[in-house]
């Protein structure tokens, strides 16, 4: 039994709905090993993990992905951000001071994303 | 009045000590319109806003200067970050949650200073 | 009254069309904070400045939307450049120089995205 | 006579096919300087060199485009990447290796990437 | 048994020297969770898997550390590299096609270590 | 005769001083072909061309340095971009301008390089 990967499964279910275990089990179709490690490396061994809790996790997961422009990700995790209890008024609040860190130019392509997903979501 | 620069000087001094003050005069002695940007905007305008207090707002600092390399930042807010209220504890799952969305090299380096803070810091 | 907003749309009408201060408009429904932000400071705070022209402006602001791939600005941008007298060789010289500074990737990505916005607008 | 010209030239008809050819022509009819420097320099005076064979020099290529996050250019060099040698396997190793050098977010991207060629791909 | 760990170790030991070793004992001094991560991760669980050698690995690193500016890293990776079995002509060469794809100033900053290294390695 | 060679040499005694061209015999103590590429490439065939300036060109030079984070170089191109003709003050400005869109950590970071340049420069 692989306990890292059962973890990661267990809180990746806590943070994503069906349509986010969909993307995990496309990377698995791709490349098996490259999933294992997103799911037993980065959820099981470092999600899981105490001192920071799933929401400031994903402060600081919204953060780098805004940072170094993978907007790509942004959409599951700022659906995940949700969740997990952060508010649409901390996100926001996260990308405005992502404009100061990080330049405008980035911040603005994430305040698209996360006005589609309010948009579409109930949360 | 410039009133947000006044907040912001507020701020900057719940964040940072003596040496960290001495650095804006140091940008100041520079180009004064760039400190005051710093000061009213940056600090007065970004870091006054609610919704995230200043602990989370450290979250969100160490993490985009870590994801962007800017280490030379992190000396400063490393320090604001333990003197707004997160532990080392904290400071040091940041860099390693950093690790798997930006990289083990930039961890690296940011744990290296966090290091040398930690053993000349008293909190 | 706001003057550094007003400021801020003065410029913004100089530099973009109508699609552009639509972009604008949409970001103002998602987070109004953010576009005053956007307006106030960017524009009003920062194009506004003397020692630099806008012409000038636009060379940094391509330049650095290059470097970072922030390409999804840099069709507002680039249509910007024009308006207030960047000629295309110009923007193509930019591009180019980009390719020894930030690589050829970037200033590929951002090569096509001229040559798509050349082929539609009359400048 | 351009001799680095026609080096080039030789050397990415080893790399790509028609359809990487094509890319190169709508270069050239967007900004001929552009695709000379491409082709003279790029692939005629570096790809050309010693030291390293075109399989390595992928390796190098698909790195660098993978770490800066320049997926528009991926396609074009996994297909070369596979074309002078390199293997699936090794193309997704690489991209695993990513995931530790330059995060996890970068390398997903990648992925999905190599996902859709290898579907479409005889090789 | 952490069997990954000791992979990673004796990998390690493959790799770099003493003065390397040293390196990864001071990062376990400031926290040993994040040793163990680069450890058992990405000795362990990366540099040890099939399909790419040693040098083709320190190839990816190489790059991947050129290209982000990972420059703090460099020189424990380019002596890995040619403990492994890279020559210095492949190391420049790395550098060298790093400047086209990657800009020439980070292809500088690496040339410059590369030339302190070369200077004082023996092999 | 390698003319871009000449026509590079040319430039750069334009732009540097002495110091400035024993870092390139430094370069070129390392890795001649290397050296070869920045004179004859970059100086030869990219900053000699028609369109953009010296003075522009070093606008887009400091923007790409500062976005990149590539501060290494930006005492060379500061130094540079003062003898070819921009004023310190046009030197603030681009710094400034790069708080907003690259975020205020590099341009803090390129403020004080420039603060040292003026305070020991007569230009």
């Amino acid at each position: 039994m692989n306990s890292d990967y059962e973890k990661g499964i267990k809180i990746l279910k806590e943070m994503t709905d069906n349509e986010g275990m969909e993307g995990i089990e496309h990377v698995k179709s791709i490349f098996p090993d490259f999933e294992d490690k997103i799911v037993a490396f980065g959820y099981g061994q470092i999600y899981s993990r105490p001192n920071l809790d799933l929401k400031m996790r994903e402060v600081v997961t919204l953060t780098t992905l805004i940072t170094q422009g993978a907007f790509e990700q942004l959409n599951f995790h700022m659906k995940a951000a949700l969740k997990v209890g952060l508010t649409r008024e901390e996100i926001l609040e996260i990308i405005l001071q992502c404009a100061a860190y990080a330049g405008f130019p980035k911040a603005c392509s994430a305040l698209a994303i996360a006005g589609d997903i309010f948009k579409n979501s109930e949360i």
